[in-house]
């Protein structure tokens, strides 16, 4: 990949090696702080994630690398060093196209915001919001601006581009125009059919010990490498470390083994991405996952259309059997029932895979229009009552907890990432449309724990592609065909509406 | 301590506070690479550790500390800012004698073989180790060699002084002189006086869960903070982490208890020192722990003072009573003649306090020898064999695993070290010789669990010191005198041959 007869391309490889090593420092603090760290530690652990936050951002912002970046353009490079430059450029504008001033307000009004959000939201305290959230969404508005001029895109899809390389409002507008087009429709046959469903609840406590011991099962069973990673705990469950080193966290409930079990699931379809990236291009950025739709589109094709199919919950069956004793609840078919139920709820992390993308438009809508500025925070409340009213058939008016104040994303300056959501969702039905060609008869091998075939169309299509093609052209290699909704669709029909 | 009339110290203190932050995330992940990692994650480990040593080590090589030094050094500081800028210099010296490319070829050559001896400890495999020792030896005689050159001392002399400032192979030849004269001596009289000693063995297995239950109790009556710091396991325990967030580490094995529970006793008197630095002044190196010496005084004031006292042993009785159900064994006296064993073994972490010098003596000889050269890496088995016969009278020829793959150390580039743990017998001994001198009825304090005494004089005299004086300045202000091989010799003959 790098040559003698190169060497601004081979400096810049060798730079951005080195923030791969520091950034790994960064991850594995910043796991510990999540999983393991006593609360005495937190000031310390804040100051020296800063630090190092510092030293990496002084890296990328060398002047240096202005002429590197355009010596390396002109330097013989093949296809693979060409597609890593481009990755390296990203993310150089990124870090370039916003004045410290403006970084350093928004990680102020950010943590004020956060902050506050976590007393307000159980407070349904919607007007002291407000007020940290006016400054946020300026300072999100301000950074759309500066990211528009520099990449030459619209504001708000400026945003999401980082999350989501190469999706527009435009692209958007024509997937999620779409599904509107069939799933409201799709939800209430799916309602009305399962409402004469008899589904037996399984009876609690579920100990702790054993939903851990449930859960390194399935792990293995996925083909986890735990040579390469742990599984510990935490408040809010995350894939993180390092892609030699992948650390997951669940969380337990003792009255619920749903929670974990799906969640370590979902988990493990992040890790197994990052444990199978291309391992000799690691620390460079083309050796980085492709975006935050096609990270999803992985825990979403290992929780929802693996993980919830017929074939492999006649896997997990046992296994609960085995750990909390012998219950007619887990029967596989009525285990399936209780994995596979619709119900419009009002939260969006707790949505059956039916009507989640009606959550995420919601959110795309609302998030475009503030950036935009067609609507102003004050207006989100109502629209936000209108679209449940409309997409969900529920009434949230008052109701701002388990409404525009439960997501953590707004606080936290997070605008454009929600459509990664429903985006791998759609890419995930699309691989397994593939995955099913190839494998005509997956769903018997999936019943007797072959997960092969999956494996080895998800390591050579998307893992080991790194960030070597767009999303686009990913998607379009692995599967013949641009983005399409209607393999979303037929998986779902095909599920919830099929015999 | 600071003040806007020293500039050049003020940034001095900005600098050093900077480098505490990032030495955060360092020590953080090396306890993670004992305690959590896994083993496929240690190559890029070992490079983000490397990584940031470079950071570390130009932010300490920066040319512009020259003249920072010389002109704080001008300015009109206080008592407490001219110890600190004495420490500087002695950390900016330590960096200056070492070209970049050496530190960081140090850090992957001492990351390579303590991974490998992981494996190769209990494999008994000298020959294996060999291969990736070479290389720590040659780097470390190289540092050796640097450094007696910048610090004007004798190579080996040089090394220890990174971990004992102060301290040089003349003293240590005295002191180790002194004990050498008097304890072979002394075990022979124990051992004579304990054959006649019936001692009731416990009867196992106890549960890990239980071990755990223990030691976690221990380190509650011990003052740990559990909100600045946590309990884990590693091969070899250690305290590690930070002063904010001290990281204790220990083993267990389900047939024997002791290690476990001496262990953690002895790296809680490391973790409440560092829980105890100065807080108002950490970051800065007057704030950190004296040296090794005195770091081991506290683990050895934990466990061999106090954790080894009948009044201490029969605070233990209870706890072992209540996890592992009543036994003989547990009897106070009778758990006492058990913890006060003294029989010379192979492994210098099982050593009783009477037989540790004499593992410390011997690694001193071979160690100094392989720095200076007067021997090389190859000659090792053949002189630990030899002295173990003449020290301990103890056959180990082809027992690597037990003889010199024992211990981390050297593994690690460590050399210099080991002189530290007997200096911290001898200086605890000291310690508690004062604290009996202040508390006339400390034992029957200790008996009824009031254990202020102890903390209230450690605190005061070696823990809120941090590095505000030499070794030598602190031994004299806390006790009155210089270091006396005295006292260790008393407590010696008080506990094994008195009444």
């Amino acid at each position: 990949m790098t040559s003698a007869s190169c060497p601004a391309y081979r400096e810049l490889t060798a730079r951005w090696s080195r923030m791969h090593r520091l950034g790994h420092l960064q991850a594995i603090a910043s796991w510990d702080q999540a999983a393991m760290m006593p609360p005495k530690g937190n000031e310390a652990r804040a100051e020296a994630l800063a630090e190092i936050g510092n030293v990496l951002h002084a890296t990328r912002t060398d002047a240096a690398l202005v002429d590197l970046l355009a010596h390396a353009d002109a330097e013989a490079l093949d296809d693979v060093a060409r597609a890593n430059l481009v990755e390296m450029r990203r993310d150089w504008r990124a870090s370039n196209a916003l004045p410290a001033e403006l970084v350093e307000a928004q990680s102020l009004a950010a943590s004020r915001c956060e902050h506050a959000w976590r007393a307000q939201r159980p407070a349904n305290d919607w007007a002291g919001f407000l007020e940290n959230f006016g400054p946020v969404v300026r300072l999100s508005r301000e950074q759309s601006l500066r990211l528009s001029d520099a990449k030459g895109l619209a504001p708000y899809d400026a945003l999401m581009d980082e999350f989501e390389p190469g999706m527009t409002s435009a692209e958007l507008d024509r997937v999620f125009g779409d599904l509107l087009q069939w799933l409201p429709d799709l939800v209430r046959r799916v309602r009305a059919r399962q409402a004469g469903d008899r589904v037996v609840a399984p009876t609690g406590p579920y100990p702790i010990a054993a939903q851990r011991a449930i859960s390194l099962g399935v792990m293995k069973l996925l083909g986890f490498d735990f040579e390469a990673g742990r599984l510990d705990e935490s408040a809010h469950p995350f894939s993180g470390g390092v892609p030699e080193d992948v650390r997951l966290t669940t969380r337990y409930r003792d009255d619920d083994f749903e929670q974990s079990l799906m969640g370590t699931i979902h988990e493990t379809g992040h890790a197994r991405y990052e444990q199978n990236l291309p391992r000799e291009l690691l620390g460079q950025p083309i050796a980085r996952a492709r975006s935050s739709g096609i990270h999803e589109s992985q825990s979403l094709a290992f929780e929802m259309q693996l993980g919830r199919s017929a074939a492999f919950i006649g896997l997990l069956a046992p296994a609960l059997v085995q750990q909390f004793g012998n219950q007619p609840a887990f029967e596989p078919a009525n285990l399936q029932k209780m994995l596979t139920r619709v119900a419009p709820g009002l939260i969006r992390v707790e949505a059956d895979e039916v009507t989640y993308p009606l959550h995420v438009i919601l959110r795309y809508r609302i998030e475009r229009a503030l950036i935009e500025g067609s609507i102003e925070a004050e207006d989100i409340p109502a629209l936000w009552d209108e679209a449940m009213t409309g997409l969900l058939g529920l009434d949230t008016r008052g109701n701002h907890r388990d409404g525009c104040l439960q997501d953590i994303h707004w606080s936290g300056g997070a605008f454009g990432y929600f459509p990664s959501y429903t985006l791998g969702a759609m890419y995930a039905a699309q691989w397994f449309a593939a995955i099913r060609r190839a494998t005509p008869d997956l769903d018997a091998r999936i019943a007797r724990a072959d997960l092969a075939p999956i494996w080895t169309w998800l390591r050579e299509h998307v893992w080991l592609q790194g960030s070597r093609w767009n999303t686009a052209e990913l998607v379009r290699r692995a599967t013949g065909e641009a983005l399409n909704p209607a393999h979303f669709r037929r998986h779902l029909e095909s599920r919830y509406l099929a015999a």
